[in-house]
């Protein structure tokens, strides 16, 4: 059964002091259903994408909490976890809700409180995406961890700093038009590489800052009629699994579950990758984006980092532009929303009311990671 | 598309010491695949409930871990949330991805590793399923807020101490049959009257354990072969919320969860309470089966207490008999596993193959709750 998003909605991204994770999920739950038409009662199931909620704020069953505030009916609710790629996640079973008839209308929220805890406790969380039982006895965090790929990626393709720091420097240029973004003030190649090291060759701006943050999508099984936003249609909704621990993998330079998850959506979707016009992918760190654009295609294999630091992927340049929204390095990342931002950006674009828009952009494409590659999904959107 | 359970398994339930969650999930899900004659290539999508394992033990991206630990391609892998109903969501969901033809096979875990924390470290975990910032604050704990409705249920029907003691004593002797239950010692109306007071009415008999363990299930959406275990056919496989915390409940004696979840069950599977001829049901307390039997509609509201103390429940005296297993009461509550244990007793039923056999059980439900009725799920079984 084909499914369409009706409605988008994220709340901004960045320090938000005072609201809880359930007010933040509310908040984006009920901007989606005011962007699509629709009514609290008019919704089937709750899917609600959150990583730390119960280890930074000791809150279990969100999903129920948020559809009691919203005033949804005795409908399912679900809280899905998959570290950074909830939100992918949450979308993912509204889609399949739909399709199997169990609801006509789905609503999908992502929302994520971390400014709320202190810094070393949301580092702790974090690494709670990692093999604890490996990895995590180890001391290894996100950033150690992504610095190690860019080793690996320096030393296989030669990947240069300044290629690395290309990408902070696109997508704080393209997050510069974005609103709801964390961080608005485009950085130039040496404010990349002067900042501060965090873990080598990554330097600050190389790295997602911590955020708070919802976003939501309404998922219906009926197009939309006249009279209300003009609706986008899910042409493919993919997740797949990878090694979650270090030792598991084969390569520090790709994440299987990217290259299966997008395999599989092109396929379903009947599209490779060169047909799309935007692209809004998981730029946890600067060499995540690298490493991204190769597994799903986008770019040759070895060849990605020089691409885009030529422009290959930049608005007003690029034959296909990559993070038009500022990606998690502008617009922020609060862990469980980034799946359903995406989402909220590639509608947008897709209905052509962008902040920085794609001209003529019809087909668009979503890429949520989670942990060291353990989980990931890729969403495939075009204009109806 | 129709479902069917091709296998379960459980592990043992109880303080379990030494394995981790991620090792208790491998060893059912092994299990469960060996059940059904299949092999861990053969899993098209894995769902694990579980609740505690990030606040406890830190660690997040379960369904993955687990994954990889049995040898599973890179399929999709989900961990789902609801509290003490988290096991009845992951078989739900690996039904919902039978029945849109994502999955052929759908591996559907519940695990829990408790004991490894101490006591006052898991009883605030548990109160992670009450809404924080209300009920949380006050001081609340579950044995708090069941004696509540139990005193509630006095207040409105009558219900007395001896009618209480009568759930654990029925479900503690049908528990000694069950080789994997945590407790397999019978009790007495005196034992349990005189045991300790945990929240007034209720005693210490009255309340299930703190318990290690997890359970499987492979749902397959094409009816196996001859040469397997004979398969189970899913029926009905329903989910609802309700009211997460005590200010919003209408009143303490009825769930809205279970009434709307087990309407919408009877609707589907096209049949009524009386029709059942097994059940197992949510008995977190005495008090909650009770409840449970009264929104279920297998015995009139008000009249639950009366009718399980003179037997209509008990193996070989009542017409419907409930938790043969033994319940949370007597098998132990390893709160993400027991809804799949439900599922693993109800096989065994339907399958004649039951240490505790309801002669010629035909048909059987299974009834998982979270937190104070924040959600529930209810599933249907039927010998195919």
């Amino acid at each position: 059964m084909d499914t369409w998003i009706a409605g988008t909605a994220m709340t901004p991204f960045g320090r938000i002091e005072g609201s809880t994770t359930v007010e933040l999920a509310v908040q984006a739950g009920q901007g989606a259903l005011a962007d699509a038409g629709l009514d609290a009662k008019d919704v089937d199931t709750l899917y609600l994408g959150n990583f730390l909620g119960q280890s930074l704020h000791h809150q279990g069953v969100l999903a129920s909490l948020v559809a009691r505030r919203l005033g949804l009916r005795n409908v399912p609710t679900t809280t899905v976890e998959g570290a950074c790629a909830s939100g992918g996640i949450a979308l993912r079973h509204g889609v399949l809700s739909c399709r199997v008839g169990d609801a006509r209308v789905a609503l999908c929220i992502g929302a994520e409180q971390l400014t709320g805890a202190m810094v070393p406790e949301v580092t702790r969380g974090l690494a709670e995406a990692m093999d604890q039982g490996s990895d995590g006895v180890s001391g290894l965090t996100f950033p150690g961890f992504f610095g190690l790929v860019a080793q690996a990626h320096e030393a296989r393709y030669g990947t240069t700093r300044e290629q690395l720091a290309a990408v902070p420097v696109k997508n704080r240029g393209h997050g510069a038009s974005n609103q709801l973004a964390m961080f608005r003030k485009p950085v130039s190649i040496d404010d990349v590489a002067g900042s501060r090291l965090i873990a080598d060759p990554l330097r600050l701006y190389d790295c997602s800052p911590i955020s708070d943050g919802a976003a939501a999508a309404v998922v219906v099984n009926e197009r939309p009629g006249t009279g209300r936003r003009a609706p986008v249609r899910v042409l493919a909704c993919e997740q797949a699994s990878g090694p979650a621990a270090i030792r598991d993998l084969q390569e520090l330079t790709s994440f299987p579950a990217t290259v299966a998850a997008s395999r599989r959506a092109y396929a379903s979707a009947q599209i490779g990758p060169h047909d799309l016009d935007v692209v809004e992918l998981h730029d946890c760190f600067s060499i995540a984006e690298i490493v991204d654009c190769e597994d799903l295609g986008l770019l040759p294999v070895g060849e990605a980092a020089s691409a885009i630091a030529e422009g290959a992927t930049t608005h007003g340049r690029g034959d296909v532009v990559v993070n038009p929204s500022g990606g998690l390095l502008s617009r922020g990342h609060p862990v469980g929303a980034t799946g359903l931002a995406q989402i909220h950006e590639l509608v947008q674009q897709l209905r052509g009311d962008a902040a920085l828009q794609v001209p003529g952009a019809g087909l668009g494409l979503a890429h949520n990671l989670g942990g060291c590659g353990a989980t990931a999904t890729v969403t495939v959107l075009g204009a109806a």
